[in-house]
């Protein structure tokens, strides 16, 4: 993480907000306790980079050693405890801030992937996993079908960053700073584009085949 | 994973292929779009090999790199998805093929654990873990109870395959191909066996002492 | 794991047990079969310690190398399946050695931590994952919230404990196993005297703001 330039470093922080602010409100909605509350919010906001360092062997993972994130997260459970009627009604700057994590974490994990010089494969996937994992891990905690597979295009827009930022530094064009911006940008639009227009992928049940229930 | 025959490996992959399939059909089932339907097959695919080699310190786990198990995870989710009602009418080819797979993991998830020079326990958790870790994720991902905790005899099965593996390599008495053949079988067998007379472990509380609810 | 003294090591046993006991009896109310419940057992009695060991680079995890925790879990697992009326009504003694493993499993996550010469963040952060993992991934298993998150103060408890250890490690005033025994009191009786008052955190939608639902 220590070569991320400090813009990144802020938008990281922000997006981690944003994801905490979203694991908060849902763990909010299910009477959780205090404690509770702030687990979620941590785990959503630093669970999906877990998963990338483990995988990618940069052991003790950055979420659990850069105190950074965990007060980030506790400050975002903080306020969406005692500022709950504003944050709900903050539903679209929350959802703004998610965009900038969701494009942010999917661009920044595959990089970092790459720089432990692993695979094009291993970089888009975990790109993906940094940048969703946390999102799964509340769903799945909150026992709820995992919303990022049912729900307008999100974890395809991590996909798009993602591979931006393999096929960048394989085809080695560009510097790579640029190649980040790009994928960057790429990822937040798609996103802000599908939150817009309400874009789904195609659900296959109610395609043509879809008399089955 | 270098050293496995070639007959193995096609066959590892038409496990991995089985596992998707069963995992597209669950997605499908609950209405997912199409990210979370291929994202649950390559995670029934692979999740329990992923799990193993993060815990063996074979970094960064075997499903990540190797992109001819995503290829073919991503085939499966396709065709369950265009050829639905052929999939839901193939449950018995499904089934076989599961079966495979199961033995299969089981038996080169403990042969990996062992060439990583972990002990027999290890080998045994392990290769249990990598033939159903990823049901078990599946499940949980679509929250429900993990179905081989209640189902005909399935890990028990995969344990069965593991424990030959272990115990054919402490004993040496014959070459490890033929332990792998004989726990390949075994398991294979029992797996098929349970299948067909519906085999299931004991309910405790169906027992005597099962008045309570 | 080698240096904890012996006591520590007959407690942890105990503490395991108390865990595999708590998983085996939610495991059996929900008619999984044998092979669920010892599943669930030592799932409950080593996740989090698996957990652990991934995060801080301690492969292959002692959960999974030394069988005295398996044998324990399986010992636990099989008692509540032949004694379940008998465990039943040992209600006070379990939630009794769950506080002991519970304190204990805070203190021992957070020095194994330690000496693997992470900061303190990691060490407080893993404690309470040692701690109440296995509870998490029990009731994810079982499709349930976690109860650590709306429960009587629990995960709270095993913080104390792991922060006192790493404030014990970090000034240095009196030897460590002066503070591993401090820390064990502070947390055991934390949980006990919450168990025995029902002392709870604050669940936030019960508060003045609380009209939301």
């Amino acid at each position: 993480m220590k070569e991320l330039h400090s813009l990144y470093y802020v938008l990281e922080l922000a997006g981690t907000f944003a994801f905490a602010i979203s694991g908060a409100t849902a763990a909010r909605k299910r009477n959780l306790d205090l404690f509770g509350i702030c687990a979620i919010a941590f785990t959503v906001a630093c669970g999906g980079g877990i998963i990338r360092d483990l995988c990618i062997g940069a052991i003790p993972p950055a979420g659990l050693t850069n105190w950074h994130y965990l007060v980030v997260a506790i400050i975002a459970a903080g306020l969406t405890i005692r500022l709950y009627p504003v944050v709900q009604r903050l539903n679209r700057p929350v959802l703004f801030f998610d965009a900038v994590g969701l494009s942010l974490f999917a661009v920044t994990g595959a990089e970092k992937a790459l720089t432990y010089e692993h695979n094009g494969e291993v970089a888009i996937l975990l790109g993906i996993t940094t940048a969703v994992g946390g999102g799964v891990i509340r769903d799945v905690l909150l026992t709820r079908i995992p919303v990022i597979m049912e729900k307008e295009i999100y974890a395809s827009a991590a996909l798009l960053g993602a591979v931006i930022v393999v096929l960048g530094n394989y085809l080695n064009w560009i510097p790579s700073d640029w190649v980040a911006i790009i994928a960057l940008t790429a990822s937040f639009t798609l996103r802000m584009l599908a939150l817009h227009f309400h874009w789904n992928l195609p659900t296959p049940s109610n395609d043509k085949t879809g008399a089955d229930k």
